[in-house]
């Protein structure tokens, strides 16, 4: 195994964060998701052959457990699961993660997991046998989700550096803008616009740390001049349910993409969206071609494949 | 492959409705399920080798579920699945059924689904870029249960052509049944007998369509006239629950068969149902050579195996 | 196949109750788990190739089922399951167990079932076509946490005879300490010293099952003459909050064991815990040499694909 190919796998022992990426690290995962796709089905199913990789999920997500366990499978390796596992795992006993992870690092080589405190995340990561990967951590990070959204950007767009991206919908809670916005400021010249209800703005520590990153950050006062000339959509869902009393539900369409905007991208532009949708981007954009959003979806498998492949994978790369 | 093969490919991208199967069909898919039957365990397990099936179940059935997903593994398949779609699932927070196909159909080769709405299932799987399997939806359609039923008509009894077959139980909201006569009526000379509680008759329009179709239908006034001297008797649960002050729940009994109604049956009669029984059929019928339908569980594994096998294996046949 | 290895499988077509295994039959799934130990994965996985196992857990539990289904997997099998089968299988609906496992039976090779009654899990056995594995059945036994138990005792104190245990916590309800001093019941020599708040004692017919058995039993005062100089420290979580007025909350320190008590313990003694552990031991004890519960855990995953393998497995051994 060449020195790069041991510096990558340790650095990627836990995969917790996205501050765990820097940009050659990044780009290796690339490469390898790329490399990955390339092979054919039963070439792939060498890599994990034998591994046996544990999703826990303390919150229900079939999606991402679904992206994941397809990821394990398509490597193949065999796949053990809780899919609400706060109601059915002995957590609901009062044992702590520590103990989880000890446990089912007895039965499994890697544990995927989405649980609802970053922090007792990694605190607990240090005691587990077997590598952790964040599948979403509550208000924290979701580091797979940004490298697939990074990885999405430069298959499309061709680059990740100097772009404009317009960043759109609730980037308070939205822990999938976070760490996608902590992914790009390590990647020179790029400009991020922001539009979003008063309420659900970039919380002023993150926007600080991202603005000392070198990330330029800017708000728009609208979704037209938001996305004018960008190279990147990245649009997100808003709960307004959770904003009863401060903002107008009636006020959603002022934050939904339609067809009448695709008029301000220039044809080389994207959209993305984390999904699932509830109205934010209109079903008639489906069908432009600048509409990357299910193909995302497939990124998504073929990264977490290469994340996997990395951290369990049987040979050098 | 071959051009029948190519055709059943084609009528068979999704399995929604019985509708989509005719009488060569059908005969194509019994003849598939008797071929797999006879191979072995490892030679079935070439068939969908490296190809993935997930199971959304949003009405949870261990019973369906096991059965599709033990057939995936039995070709060779692998399964991802959600036991809970909809407490689990994206659905929860508003997402369509048409976005759900778009992105499992990322992660997996086809896609079992038990959804509450037939509608909805029908027009989603248009989106869909891969094949989806109807599981049973809400009162609509339960294809793959109809199919199993015929084969085990077919594999008992010897035909499934002028047969005189007594359908009894809860015949309004029974979807099995429906999808069951459909098919029935699909075959010349079938007289089906109804025997069932006032309220829970089969649909008017449904009644008629199947008239229409050339199935005669005669409703008996009591156990006794429906099931003697039938060819197949089709035994279905009643929720006398749902029935308070309209059927007494002590009339259950009217409705069950115990050993005391085997003599009205002929030795070539079978006995079908497809479970779960709360106590329609006494268990000490069990033992009677004319009770299939623990048989009838095990042909459905073939079938199931039969279908995804048409949809989604990797040579003619 | 030996003649033993066929009297052994017979022995073992279900595995419902301690009562089953006896001496020479311990003996060899402790040595078929050392024999499967010392496999590579490439090995093992020959085993089970191509068949299924069903686990189906009508009270969730993420920790057994996944040992199982580890240990299934390891041994190359695929599995179907149900993590909440209580919710989502038709015994909601009024199916007897009987007919479950007559169903289930005919998609699956095994039944790995935790179910809350031990003896309509015991009757219902008596019709399923397929072999049953008890993974923990309400306040009745748990039989593959007991062998497991005594595994990880011979491997980690090199015997199983002559040897002083301390076992504390809940020996009222804890069907884990009943199981094993059951199967410790069947060696000789083996005294036991109990230590527990009041209203958790041992039942007392079992208590005099045990000592009818050969068991010395002798209650301890306190925790400190419970474990001096014991060979083996069996622990086990107490859940003070069934016991409100009963026993002062504020007493769990006195049941709590931590490392001020391990210069009582000599050597080679060992500390167990069934697991999950709330606060009974202090996780400084962890850190300790004779702290062998998270290798009791990986011992579990032995024993499980050792008796797996004895009921279903392809050759010999």
């Amino acid at each position: 195994m060449s020195a790069v190919a041991v510096q990558m796998n340790k650095a990627l022992f836990h995969a917790l964060t996205v501050n765990q990426f820097d940009v050659p690290l990044i780009w290796q995962l690339i490469k390898r998701a790329e490399w990955l796709r390339g092979k054919s089905r039963d070439e792939a199913r060498s890599r994990l052959q034998g591994k046996i990789v544990a999703t826990l999920f303390y919150e229900p997500s079939t999606r991402t457990r679904l992206s994941f366990e397809a990821a394990v499978l398509r490597l193949g390796g065999s796949v053990v699961g809780a899919e609400n596992a706060r109601e059915t795992s002995s957590s609901k006993k009062g044992e702590t993660l520590e103990d989880v992870f000890r446990v089912v690092g007895c039965y499994a080589d890697a544990i995927v997991i989405r649980h609802h405190d970053q922090d007792e995340l990694d605190r607990a990561a240090l005691y587990s046998p077997v590598p952790i990967v964040n599948a979403g951590a509550g208000s924290g990070e979701h580091p797979t989700q940004a490298l697939l959204d990074v990885y999405t950007i430069w298959r499309e767009v061709g680059r990740v550096d100097h772009l404009t991206v317009a960043v759109m919908g609730d980037l308070k809670y939205g822990r999938t803008v976070h760490s996608l916005l902590r992914l790009l400021a390590k990647f020179p010249g790029v400009r991020v616009r922001l539009f979003h209800p008063a309420p659900l703005g970039l919380p002023d520590d993150l926007a600080q740390e991202l603005a000392q990153a070198g990330l330029s950050l800017e708000r728009a006062p609208d979704i037209e001049s938001c996305i004018d000339g960008a190279d990147v959509v990245y649009q997100t869902r808003i709960q307004f349910e959770r904003l009863a009393g401060e903002v107008d539900p009636k006020a959603a369409s002022l934050y939904a993409l339609t067809v009448s905007h695709l008029a301000l991208l220039p044809d080389h532009a994207r959209i993305l969206h984390p999904l699932p949708r509830v109205g934010e981007i209109a079903p008639e954009v489906d069908s432009d071609p600048r509409a990357a959003y299910f193909r995302q979806v497939e990124n998504g498998l073929y990264m977490r494949m290469a994340l996997l492949d990395a951290m369990l994978g049987g040979d050098e790369r």
